[in-house]
């Protein structure tokens, strides 16, 4: 234990985020967990607890009344709840700018592998004439593609426009429908699903004479704790609304 | 050289194929290069050069013609040549009914590890819940899938349902389209297309807990050689017609 | 349930796989779990039971026992429990002569993907002029190679040898130590330990201009329990001593 | 063409890497190819064609002459021949010392796949418990393993060291001689030599949970030259001693 441990406070510490959070904390060296506050149990008690951060892994029905207090009573928060579209964040900003040095950050992936991923292909993406990405889930999943694939595949697309490249050429003339995959801004997205997968990201990068790959393998939530300590760690030093764990990383 | 070399004459020799297949009969210990016969020249030579097999690789248009000569002639054949319809096969088959001692192998693909890959995928296929096949080539392709992609996934799917295999689920509700790939039978097929790719197909099992990978990377038409010099000496054994080399592999 | 359930005992169902194989019977349509025995039970339990088969997932200091009582008492056996030497071996195959209907059945891996991958691995062998075994599990693993890995290059170097192929050509003059692996017969194998890593194993093949991969990734010990159930499928109708899974699937 | 396209000179233009640079400075629409200097050719030629930035693809024992004479003349120079020791390029500093506006770059790789994937591992390695690099090399390759990977994995190990990372954990206590691979720094090195394979390098970072991995392939020499002709261009705005590709990329 450090001599001033950051004070942790847990919203939804029996959903598997959650509790996944909760032992992490506890096994922080640098942090104290002082107060969980699971679905009916009563805020103020972050306050009580004297809590400097609140993570929050609860549900979007509930998170932006949970935000808004902890925003009003001056603590930073950490968001792994999903659901946030741009109106709502525009309302978290609005609370945070009359309280300047309260800082949140909102995250849809603490999976730092994936972030890193993504990041390198952004930084990849200009160099190339063309990229495509594939994602691999086990198959229960109920979205294709995956939103982290959508998302990988938007941020190569902006990075090729921003450097002026031309969509990658494709001489195909003759395709049984969806062998191309799926179309996200310039780069073509490909999901498999099989019993025994877990989540797999693969981003590939093309020129002439050379590829360039970037995988991630996530088998197991306990992959998302080092960014959720990371965020925890970074939030009170980044005042305003942060959204992506990218921004916390210093690469 | 051997004692009997076999006397191998090729035709389409200035192709890409066909002069591989030169340097390739040149190079084997075991054949004797009796005879090239280019667009133009009279097909007689074979036999004046007592040819014991002829290797066509020549064009769609004039196959059926060397084939027959050939077939007539009494020497065996191995073709690589493209557009066999199952009226051209039975034609074939007609004429060799005739010609009890003459073998003739026909073969889209001359790849060992692509016609192994098939054969492991048809062996394992009864063994998992659900398959899904990556074909990734070059960006001048113009067929999507592939059709040793298209013809493996068709293996898949005759294996599955023969061993009585529902079809893999999928739960798939929000898709955007074209994400997961195009159906063959009941297995996806993904086409991935960058300059800097070869050729190469990545057949992907799964189960409970475990998946199983079998991947072929083409790099260089070179690879094809070890193929049709194998067809070379197998053909003389196997009177009839031979359609697809993995039944002439001893496996 | 069917007409004729298999009546099952599992030996040692307190250990993980035995758990898992306690679950495994009491989901299958075809079988009937009847008796488990932990250690301080007495063996005659799956006698009084009736049952058919027994499974042992035990240790090596009582499986021997285990097998004598089985095999003496009429009861065919599916056995994972490590430590069998070829003496040991050699014991089971004497009992098993006085008591011709019986079977038994010693298999080191019940996963099917890993079993198939070893399969195919010899298949493909005699085909490519090199080989070569790359093995990456986490990092709690004590030794290296695996198991698995070392049992795959050995096949693959018999597959070679019987093929009459010399050892694949290496130019390596300066090598930092360990770089190019271990060596079992003439096949190069790599160890790879990370954390987040499972118990993965890919098989390369190489020819002039193409390669061939076979992988296997395992991600859970659920894994191994079709390979147990077909297993006590077939052990009743495979008198005498198998060792290996592979001899009972029908490939 | 520009309005002033970039006037380049080649020196070693008959071998393999100064053939390829002949042709991609020929085909650039912003470059003039004004000059080639082969062996026995005087080197005078590419003061007389006014050349701005000669390429050196020559041998370590004239390549010193041909820089010392570019600086000389007040001409940038981008040099791929190896053979830099430290002492060399001390050399080469103090020649520049005395030409405030001369750039030189010596890179040992151009391929920019290559050159991104080594600075992804360097922003990857803090963040991961423990990192392992394959590469996988054509069976005619001497050295094992490859300068590319020895040279990542070093910058690997101080891009951990400077983090305060411990050593990654390896419970390893029974190993075949090479299974784990060579050690450089704190990480291990695989070399993988197969006929088949070209030129490709696996790096791979585990945490609980997750796996990372960049991959590069290259399959042909002309995949370096978009790294040769940015070499080109960048090395104007940046003067003295540039060691590195990764430098005048703009990530």
């Amino acid at each position: 234990m450090t001599d001033n441990p950051i004070r942790v406070a847990v919203l939804g510490p029996r959903g598997r985020m959650g509790a996944q959070t909760v032992r992490a904390v506890e096994g922080a060296p640098d942090m104290d967990l002082v107060a969980t506050v699971g679905s009916g149990d009563d805020l103020a008690a972050v306050v009580d607890a004297k809590a400097d951060v609140v993570v929050d892994f609860t549900r979007p029905d509930v998170v932006m009344d949970n935000l808004r207090f902890a925003v009003d009573n001056g603590l930073h928060a950490v968001v792994g709840t999903t659901g946030f579209t741009e109106e709502r964040l525009a309302e978290v900003r609005g609370w945070l700018a009359g309280k300047p040095g309260i800082g949140v950050l909102i995250a849809p992936n603490f999976a730092l592998g994936a972030v890193l991923a993504m990041r390198f292909a952004q930084q990849a993406a200009k160099f190339y004439a063309s990229a495509e990405v594939i994602e691999l889930h086990h198959n229960r999943k109920a979205d294709a593609p995956s939103g982290t694939a959508a998302h990988t595949a938007g941020l190569i697309s902006q990075a090729r426009a921003a450097a002026g490249l031309a969509p990658g050429s494709d001489a195909t003339t003759s395709e049984l429908d969806g062998a191309r995959g799926a179309t996200v801004g310039d780069v073509r997205v490909h999901s498999v699903r099989l019993p025994g997968l877990v989540a797999h990201e693969e981003i590939l990068f093309g020129a002439e004479g050379e590829t360039l790959t970037i995988r991630h393998d996530s088998m197991d939530r306990v992959s998302f704790m080092p960014g959720v300590l990371l965020g925890i760690r970074q939030v009170p030093n980044r005042p305003g609304l942060t959204v992506g764990l990218e921004h916390v990383l210093d690469l």
